[in-house]
């Protein structure tokens, strides 16, 4: 059993502030939890009263004569330490904290939630504070306004820090047909959080579908890691909020989540095979398809319409959405004319059958040769009025008579189990005013029928084409996912982490300078121009005709960090003169303009020959730890922020995509007669990297600027590495 | 009296085609302007019958004894051009054509069309063919689906091409509350265009705002003309579908209309402060906002909200949409101190009142301190339960009473008159299921009441906040709309035109060459360097030494139009020997590159110094006439496609405007100490270029590039113009 199953099916729960009064939560909780018909065993816990809803009050968990599964703890703040300490004596393992007034609400709260956090260590989980819990039917569990939710329980898991939410989305997300295994609103996640939570829905064997509503994640790393390896397991969901500026703000007042950057987000959907929602019609549109068809679908959409001009929308929304229409063959046109009449109608995909109620046989046949076409995955139907109701009001007499409802309804239905194909069927409410509210009452009944027999129904084109993509991606994530998830192992000496070791301990600044970078880099693999640092002019001179001319002069400081703002690097030095010039100025300019830096000397280094110029940056995110970054060099390209992140480590498929990724990338493939670079050697380097800062955490930043890219291998040519504060043991700076 | 009053309040209306079958086109149109009330006369003709609905059948519209103001013709295609005839015969000043079957049905109809179009010009306006005509409240006319449509006009008008979409579209709008001016479904546009309609509307005051659905526009110049002069006049909503590669597919097939490329409807609606609806959703929901405030609002929004997730979503939905949310002054925080408990709110811009039915007289407090606010423009209200009934479902014990009801509702109209400051609702649809519609009949009418009161309500934060920011935008064209209408006049001398006429006189060949362009270019103004043609190696050499070095030399050919690529362009020489070589170069590339072209010589001009590269392009598209194109110069921004377009011809604000467009602009003002640029001065060469090209419709292409430019001024140091087909008598191509 796992630990986390206590918070979904328990034997006995105790609700701890259920008073006499009927408005307090606490016996609001119970009142729930016997609207839903919980079967185990119920315990009111107070300070005062006797007794609640037939229950009696017991002053403490301690008096209760048996061990609880389920702690629900409802009282103000200050106490919940005091009732946890209870619980550990009590052997409870499990208790949801659903008071506020912890993190989110200042200092006092802040050191509360602490508390909290560390009773848990010792042999209990807590979920909360500030949270609703769950809702599980298959445990006949609930949450406070979710008494009458539905009994029924389906394959959708749906996760979230939020309360009002849980109640929200599946109060919503009901009546569109979707049914859950797991709800849990985890609020602050002060011990269980996203990543436990995930971990145990991805094992879980109720759950097929897993959904979350996310402010940010407490465990970032850990989240990832799950993510990324159920990647092509389970459809993951994820409706990132507090992605803009104000929307972060108002996140970190929310639940004091921290909102991550918007990119590296965008490279946990990328990495993971995650589904990126972006509202909450969007989820429960997700939501509603893979209910319907949970190994989602194939691009390939015919859309068969009852009018023309919805023709034009669909095929709008479903390009936007990255969805395809191909071209119907000769043949399937063919078989449309037999049946279609030329006029008022287009037979091609889109096809517009030009009447929205068709004759039932018209429309059958129409539907099973659409279906029949092999370059088809998915029949997408619009326009056509289900409710015959409907089609009476908008068409008077032409419309079919009631009788053939029923029938009606069936044709999609046999269409798509004749045919093994998913129907998809868009149904929108199509007159809203308070008049024709019988109309939405046939519409919901409709699509519930269709739910029913599996048929997902959206109410306009944009939305149905949206929630297909989704599941689109999902199938191409399932098909695919092997290489997202398979690590690629670099061999590594130890030697690299030795000498970073070193320089740690002999540093007294967190910058290290560019030799001791390509130091390191080195020993992983990575191709540097190697700097030899010379301390007099006559050693540059030697060093540079060793070298083998041209060669680069760069000064070498701790406290010179941007070398050229200053005038410290002196490139395409071609003879003895040059070199000799280069460091009398490289000199005076750093005794002008950085008086007070030590200097360490001058580097001497080969002049890389020119080539294209890639950056490769790594940094630090808060949620996920290091972000790799790779574009092109170049002041243009920094204006216009050309570039990819992938969060560490990489994985093969992860290196190959993000050098596509960029816009620019038709420039590496050799454009207008310039030569093509050698993209797999620098797919190699960013694994190495990545390796790099995986092995090395001290590292917080790092920038190769440039890493030149020829035909044939690249070349990083200045490299930078800023240590964690802290990594130095008394820092420089 | 405008002509197209006609086809919205006609005294008089035949209709052609209406038989004695009550399931007939003609006859379900005598019926649904009977259930409408239309109080004009009704005429029946057809080729049979004696009797429908009450009305005598006439054999002919030239039996009926009086004129008729409207003929609404509902016969196959291959009649309607007699019916056309016969209805110019009796005076007939306007016909409604609802029968498909023409353009957008192959050739035949196409010269079925070309028929209708040619009788119209006669002396009569023809709206259609293949479209449903009008509907009018104040004129009691309607179209066949829309007997039941409301009686109550409205401020709106809105026109499309689709039939099934002004039912479509008005049918559900009907229950957002829009109500209409005038709706015209004008079809294949033969006659009645969209340029027509949008300009009597523009006029017509009856109508405060204009929407539209567009697959295509027939007279895209004129449309984009009365469009930009209006601008700030009345909001301008326009749908325009077909912007992908599938939907323009589609929109083909449905009216045969030309889907216009995005990238120049951007340009459009940028120009013309058109605002760019994406969807029904958005159009309805924009619809609704301007019927409440039709002057549109600012972008300062404080958001009241009764729980804390929602905060985030409102944030999140605030930012994308491009609308503020300013924080409050410490002044407000210490008000709503006053009046909010510390734990579970959070009081700040989102504001979190923590309870989503609060206490009325709290609730007014909160709304009121908000709207008292400066700093905002807008109140949005959201997760309060206006619906008792629904938020008993959510809250039980907690929500209030039932008797409340009325209070509660008052409470956001009283906030919004009191302070004078626009307040919007967001009002979800909470509970979806069958069993549930009563909630969403309670919604509607609660929306309803507010809509009654010139509160907008819409059903999610997303939604809300792209109709506000819609709004916003009106708001500040309404405010800065001078600017866009106004023209800059540029001083032109009557020369460029005649030398260009000369060149056209003499070519033969549509491609003028770089001396040609120049030539014209000069005479607008157009800094250029001035290339002279030499013939021999000896004239190259002395024209250089007039000139100055460093120069350039170009091969002169007609047939040689990417000179570079065949070697026929050496740049920086700075000799006379250099000059020598280079002339030998140049004939040996091009006898050996292009041993068929005529060599008219080698060009000879000053080498311009280096600045930053700039292209200025003109090109043709098909539905707008000439866009012009600016961006950076260089191979990276043609990978990245970084280029603005406009219009022609442009104001002084569209040049402005668009070389700030470009996201390389930084380093137009100067990015890490590059010097910036005459901005100033590439603007008036942009206003130039659009000079000529007006002055000049025989230049379909054109390419400046590169322009350079300096701190100081730019010069076009490359250009070349390609001529309309047909500008050239016998093309030399």
């Amino acid at each position: 059993m796992n630990e986390l199953d206590r918070f979904f099916h328990p034997d006995s729960v105790a609700v701890i502030g259920a008073s006499e009064a009927l408005t307090s939560y606490g016996t609001r909780y119970i009142q729930a939890l016997l609207d839903f018909g919980y079967e185990g065993k119920i315990y009111a816990v107070n300070h005062s009263g006797n007794e609640v809803l037939g229950y009696k009050i017991y002053r403490s968990l301690l008096d209760i004569p048996e061990n609880i599964d389920l702690a629900c703890i409802c009282v103000s703040a200050r106490f919940v330490a005091d009732i946890l300490r209870d619980c550990l004596k009590n052997s409870v393992k499990a208790a949801i904290v659903l008071s506020a007034g912890f993190r989110e609400f200042g200092e006092e709260g802040r050191r509360l939630e602490e508390e909290v956090a560390e009773i848990a260590k010792h042999g209990m989980r807590v979920m909360g504070p500030n949270c609703f819990g769950t809702y599980c039917p298959g445990g006949k569990i609930t949450i406070v306004p979710g008494g009458g939710f539905p009994q029924q329980a389906g394959g959708t898991a749906l996760i979230l820090q939020s309360g009002q939410l849980s109640e929200g989305i599946t109060g919503r997300s009901f009546g569109e047909g979707v049914r859950y295994s797991k709800v849990a609103s985890y609020g602050n996640a002060c011990n269980i959080n996203e990543a436990d939570l995930l971990e145990y829905l991805m094992q879980d064997e109720e759950t097929k579908v897993v959904a979350s509503y996310l402010e940010g994640v407490r465990d970032g790393k850990r989240f990832f890691k799950i993510a990324r390896t159920n990647a092509g397991g389970k459809p993951l969901l994820i409706w990132k909020v507090g992605l803009t500026r104000t929307g972060a703000a108002a996140a970190s007042s929310h639940t004091g989540s921290l909102a991550g950057a918007a990119a590296v987000w965008d490279a946990f959907f990328r990495q993971t095979g995650a589904l990126k929602i972006g509202s909450m019609e969007e989820l429960i549109d997700a939501m509603v398809g893979f209910s319907c068809l949970p190994e989602g679908c194939g691009r390939r959409v015919a859309l068969v319409s009852g009018g023309g001009a919805g023709t034009v929308i669909g095929a709008d929304a479903c390009e936007t959405s990255g969805m395809e229409m191909p071209d119907f063959s000769g043949e399937t046109i063919a078989r449309f004319r037999e049946v279609l009449p030329p006029v008022g109608t287009s037979l091609k995909n889109p096809l517009d059958m030009g009447n929205p109620h068709p004759p039932l046989q018209l429309l059958r046949s129409v539907l099973e040769i659409t279906a029949a076409n092999d370059a088809v995955d998915i029949v997408v139907i619009r326009r056509i009025f289900f409710s015959i109701k409907t089609g009476k009001i908008f068409s008077g007499t032409t419309a079919a008579p009631l009788e053939e409802q029923e029938e009606l309804l069936q044709i999609p239905v046999d269409v798509m189990k004749k045919f093994k194909k998913p129907v998809v069927i868009i149904l929108p409410d199509e007159l809203t005013g308070v008049e024709n509210i019988d109309l939405e009452e046939d519409r919901r009944k409709i699509r519930d029928y269709f739910f029913a027999h599996h048929i997902p129904v959206y109410p306009s084109e944009q939305r149905a084409f949206i929630a297909l993509s989704r599941l689109a991606a999902f199938n191409t994530t399932r098909l695919n996912g092997a290489a997202m998830t398979q690590d690629t192992p670099i061999e590594v000496s130890s030697r690299g982490r030795a000498i970073l070791t070193d320089i740690i301990k002999t540093s007294s600044t967190p910058v290290l300078d560019e030799l001791q970078c390509k130091k390191v880099m080195k020993e992983y693999g990575i191709n540097v121009t190697e700097p030899v640092l010379t301390r007099s002019r006559e050693a540059a001179i030697a060093a540079a005709e060793q070298i083998g001319f041209p060669v680069v002069l760069k000064i070498v400081s701790p406290q010179i960090t941007h070398k050229s703002d200053i005038g410290g690097v002196r490139v395409g030095l071609t003879s003895h003169d040059d070199v000799s010039r280069a460091y009398t100025q490289i000199m005076a300019a750093a005794a002008e303009k950085a008086p007070e830096a030590v200097i360490e000397g001058v580097s001497v280094q080969k002049m890389a020959s020119p080539g294209l110029e890639l950056v490769v940056g790594v940094s630090r995110d808060p949620q996920f730890g290091s972000v790799l970054m790779f574009g092109l060099g170049g002041t243009l390209v920094e204006v216009l922020k050309d570039v990819a992140f992938r969060i560490v480590p990489l994985t093969r498929q992860d290196a190959k995509e993000m050098i596509r990724e960029i816009r620019a990338y038709r420039l590496l493939e050799g454009y207008r007669g310039q030569p093509a670079v050698d993209i797999h050697y620098i797919e190699e380097m960013l694994l190495k990297v990545s390796t790099m800062i995986e092995n090395n955490p001290e590292i917080r930043e790092m920038d190769i600027n440039p890493l030149i890219a020829y035909g044939n291998g690249a070349i990083a040519v200045d490299a930078r590495i800023i240590l964690e504060d802290g990594a130095i043991p008394v820092s420089g700076e």
